[in-house]
């Protein structure tokens, strides 16, 4: 097991039946609440049911997809833990994505003003990103993650092994956060990622524990997202506003299927902004799209993009922001440019496809 | 105008007019979204309003009560916010009594991950209670701010000018607050206050400031109320479920209504569980009879009394727990005790009425 140690919890990378005896076996908790969706109530609460034989639990069952998280949720699972009789000293166990984490969270920190909760993604997108950095929350009016707050689990607890319960496309979206990291902020990561061609075959562990350290470093050096953790956002602010525009479509995309288009363009916009190289340029764009499967951004629907991009809660004065890279490893926040050039990042995306 | 400085924001008593453009001026906003309900709208928000004229701000209103602190005001108030175009650079600022300031708190502290907010307290309750601690949160499945979080607001402005806006039956239920503050904590302020005959004609200035002083004191010492804060509920575990089931009859009590009997009650077991004197709990007793109207305890409704006290979030390991009074003036926390007892205080209480 690898454990990694942050200002106010852990990270622990290995065997869920080791990480979690041992966690629950260092407090000492009321009850347990284990939080989980119709998927992860099949595949993955068996893998930590026996762990949990000596303890007072129960489950929470809510149904899977980002549709699902809001306060009409929050109140059922609210509910649920005032019925079973959970106190401040319960612990909730948040078992799945990022849903699950983020939506778990939020209802444990409201709950009687505050209970402990622990984070075990279980989605290679939830390993490497979501689970750690505090945020919480759900979705309101259409805006994604806009009520909620800053709280640290107790602990999140990573095992790869719940990794074999997911797609194809699954893995393929959390390996776009994987990148990314790389690219903002490890060269070497990049370089060993950029070798590899297929992601069927991957060992995920020694993967996972170096993305997590680039993504434990930038949260605690700004863990209220003033600056520094802008940098996250490479990739975003464009594949944000494709994902959004892509859900209302017939051809949605998953988080990282839109993120990698958005690291396409805005590294050509490190490119053409900060003077980024055209090998390197080439490089990213390269690899990204051997990756993943095309998915050509219609001139129609430009209008619409720039829509999304403007009301991104990340943006001030109006103005749309961007965090980009030079050299490849590094990240520069709050770039703005001009919307033809923007626009010209998207032609350079579809000029790629042909 | 008087300051009260602390760790993370200061308290001023003093006039409106002064300490709001004052805190204004030191900060900068990009909207300010003044939480008002029926009563503060007409009589309070005029008092405010020429202070804000420089600033561009627009003002929530919804429906003064209790009954009104759930989840579904919550929503509209986010709804509000949202599509004013509300960022986290904008200000609340909750101008009205307990309920406006638990249920604005946490609306601001949880829309978009959290916006500043300040307390401008207009009751008598929320200047010497409510408003100084961090607690936020709203009602939910009838329990008392069951859903919640703790977060310090930026400041709290108090000014006695409000109190001219109250009925006598509002004044009255915050001086249960200030008498709680002086029977856990401050005999001498105890022996002046229990000298008050007539409530319609006390200078509320002076009285205030020493008992926010007993709050501050506590909160600051165990702010997560981990311990010594629990003192602050004296009264609380059996005034909060006569309160909470009397809201759903037809003779629904004030909080500080509630929380007289609760003393009562509460003072009771302080004599039969650590010896409190006889005289000493009937002079508690005698003054507040003298000062709060009957409310007899019908035996039929102890069952559903007792349900309400095991729901209240200070409970461990299913126990009611109780901050009992040895002397007066002093505290003791975590007590707790038979059924049987609790049932007789209640009968204590109801033979005082005859």
């Amino acid at each position: 097991m690898e454990k990694i140690q942050l200002a106010k919890y852990e990270i622990i990378v290995g065997d869920i039946k080791k990480s979690l005896p041992g966690f629950l076996q260092k407090h000492s908790y009321s009850k347990i609440f284990v939080l989980t969706d119709n998927n992860t109530t099949t595949h993955c609460l068996p893998l930590i049911e026996s762990t949990l034989s000596g303890f007072s639990w129960s489950s929470i069952q809510i149904l899977a997809g980002e549709q699902h998280k809001n306060i009409e949720t929050c109140q059922s699972i609210w509910q649920q833990m005032m019925e079973a009789g959970a106190d401040r000293k319960a612990l909730a166990i948040n078992l799945g994505g990022g849903v699950i984490g983020d939506m778990g969270g939020f209802c444990a920190s409201t709950f009687k003003r505050g209970m402990d909760f622990i984070q075990i993604p279980t989605t290679l997108l939830s390993q490497v990103d979501a689970s750690i950095g505090g945020k919480l929350g759900i979705d309101f009016m259409q805006v994604k993650n806009s009520i909620g707050l800053f709280k640290n689990p107790q602990a999140v607890l990573i095992d790869p092994t719940f990794l074999s319960t997911l797609s194809f496309a699954e893995i393929r979206s959390g390996f776009a956060e994987i990148i990314k990291h790389s690219l903002i902020a490890d060269i070497d990561q990049w370089k060993q990622i950029c070798q590899i061609r297929d992601i069927t075959t991957v060992n995920w562990a020694p993967i996972i524990t170096p993305s997590l350290l680039i993504k434990k470093q930038v949260v605690e050096e700004d863990p209220f997202e003033r600056g520094l953790r802008k940098a996250l956002n490479f990739g975003h602010t464009i594949g944000h506003a494709i994902e959004g525009h892509a859900l209302e479509s017939d051809r949605p995309l998953l988080h990282g299927e839109a993120i990698a288009i958005g690291m396409i363009c805005e590294t050509f916009l490190s490119h053409r902004i900060l003077g980024l190289s055209k090998t390197e340029l080439e490089n990213v764009s390269r690899y990204l799209l051997s990756v993943y499967d095309s998915y050509p951004l219609q001139k129609k629907n430009y209008p619409a993009y720039f829509q999304l991009m403007k009301n991104d809660k990340k943006n001030e004065d109006g103005k749309i922001n961007f965090s980009l890279i030079i050299p490849l490893g590094e990240a520069v926040v709050n770039q703005t440019c001009e919307k033809e050039l923007i626009e010209e990042s998207l032609d350079y995306y579809n000029g790629l496809l042909h």
